[in-house]
């Protein structure tokens, strides 16, 4: 039966019982609710490699911009919680505001400003200063061993990745494969916003990705080439607007010329309203 | 028998098993080294109030501006190790800057804007951020129960107690009252620099503290007349440049018009090359 908790010191206490009962691996999964097959499967991957499992549930206010959709953003608690405890959850972690943030949102900050306006972060300034903050106080408040993270989000995990080392935190990030539905658009909350026509536009992310993918496949490695490649598949559909199509060193976020074993090919663009993002590590 | 310790990981288990064992009160004890009577007296405050006590000694450079004395900032390793045993330490954790910093001093940063750029702050940018950010390492690394610090550095423990809250840190902060000198200079590991006639012209900082403190005792509540008396003490000794001098709401260190119960009077001023800081909390 899982539980649900509602305060930063129940969790601690969740997490040092656990602790101190000697040889329990504790994992937490950090979410934001709308969770979907992407979020079940990270659920299910902490389950299979911790003895308890914790799933964070918080809208966070400070990844969002002043006008991005942060009011808008899909709750779904009562469902959030059946697929958490489907998925193996022990914990549900569903803070309030005020109990994340008790003074405000613009008081303490934890940030990686080298890599925080790279990516995502250029056209949501803020948003991994956000981000960065609330994983450090989930962090502190699951004190957990594992935490797992989609590599859907490459950017925001480079950014924990590094967080996580300079802060000589004990928790190991572990990430997790895009989930995607059958027609290859990469599961995301957000997808929920798509009206029928974005979604089928939607789909030259994924398209993008593959066909990047079959070029390095096929001994392609110049990154202007695999770039201009990507550009000219968005070029068939003028209705999906590109933010960036990137070549990058996964750990620094530096653009590559070479694509190398590793390196992030990333791409992020709108469909209507809609921002989504897809890429793939290369192999 | 003291211990050194030198990682992350090591501080951390030995924190962690202590807590296992139950029932452990965990004290840390962050200082910069060059240990005096002060310091003696927090890790003194520490022994009284907890099982286990561990003392960092640690000059961080994060906390020192491009133009300050990091670099002779006074190192006394085998001297700082015979203090804090005598005064009751059990650990004495000595990084390498490599160890709490391993991707740089420029890398992830934890920060209170807010409280940040204000006394100390103002005079050395970046200050308050770097000391917010190794002593978010420190916490992380000890997960102490308390951590004790000098009431003399009055606004950095404004900008530890708001950052402890909001992360939602584990951690107690403990304020250790000022110790002074027998002539009322309040110790600092910075009086070294002083050369005897700037030592003696230093001592217009302790005065300007017991005046405003002799005039709040007799009923004056009204911070301009308190703050143009201090003035007025420190005018006599034009050697001694001031910085600041304020009345202020010791929380948020916002200056206030009527001094109150709690509220910080605070100055720095520099003697010679030497910036030297004291306070009062007002009755």
């Amino acid at each position: 039966m899982m539980q649900v908790l509602r305060t930063v010191a129940e969790l601690r206490r969740w997490s040092r019982t656990l602790r101190a009962a000697g040889g329990n691996i504790i994992g937490l999964v950090p979410t934001m609710g709308a969770l979907h097959e992407g979020h079940a499967s990270l659920i299910r991957a902490a389950r299979a490699g911790c003895a308890q499992v914790a799933v964070s549930l918080f809208v966070n206010p400070t990844q969002f911009g002043p006008n991005e959709d942060f009011a808008r953003y899909p709750r779904s608690f009562e469902a959030d919680g059946a697929l958490a405890e489907a998925a193996g959850a022990d914990v549900l972690f569903a803070p309030t505001v005020e109990e994340l943030y008790p003074n405000g949102a613009e008081s303490t900050f934890v940030d990686v400003p080298i890599l925080s306006d790279r990516l995502d972060g250029a056209s949501r300034p803020g948003h991994f200063r956000g981000v960065a903050t609330v994983v450090t106080k989930l962090f502190l408040a699951a004190e957990p061993d594992r935490a797992y993270f989609g590599q859907k989000d490459a950017a925001q995990v480079a950014v924990l990745r590094r967080m996580t080392a300079d802060l000589r935190l004990a928790t190991e990030i572990v990430v997790c494969p895009i989930v995607r539905d059958a027609d290859g658009l990469a599961l995301s909350s957000r997808n929920a916003y798509l009206t029928p026509a974005e979604r089928t536009q939607a789909l030259v992310l994924s398209r993008a990705v593959r066909h990047v993918e079959s070029l390095v496949a096929g001994g392609e490695r110049r990154a202007p080439i695999l770039l201009a490649s990507a550009h000219g598949v968005f070029a068939a559909v003028p209705e999906v607007r590109v933010d960036y199509i990137a070549l990058l060193d996964w750990a620094t976020l530096d653009p590559v010329e070479i694509a190398a074993s590793g390196t992030l090919f990333a791409v992020a663009a709108w469909a209507g309203s809609t921002r989504l993002i897809d890429n793939a590590i290369l192999p």
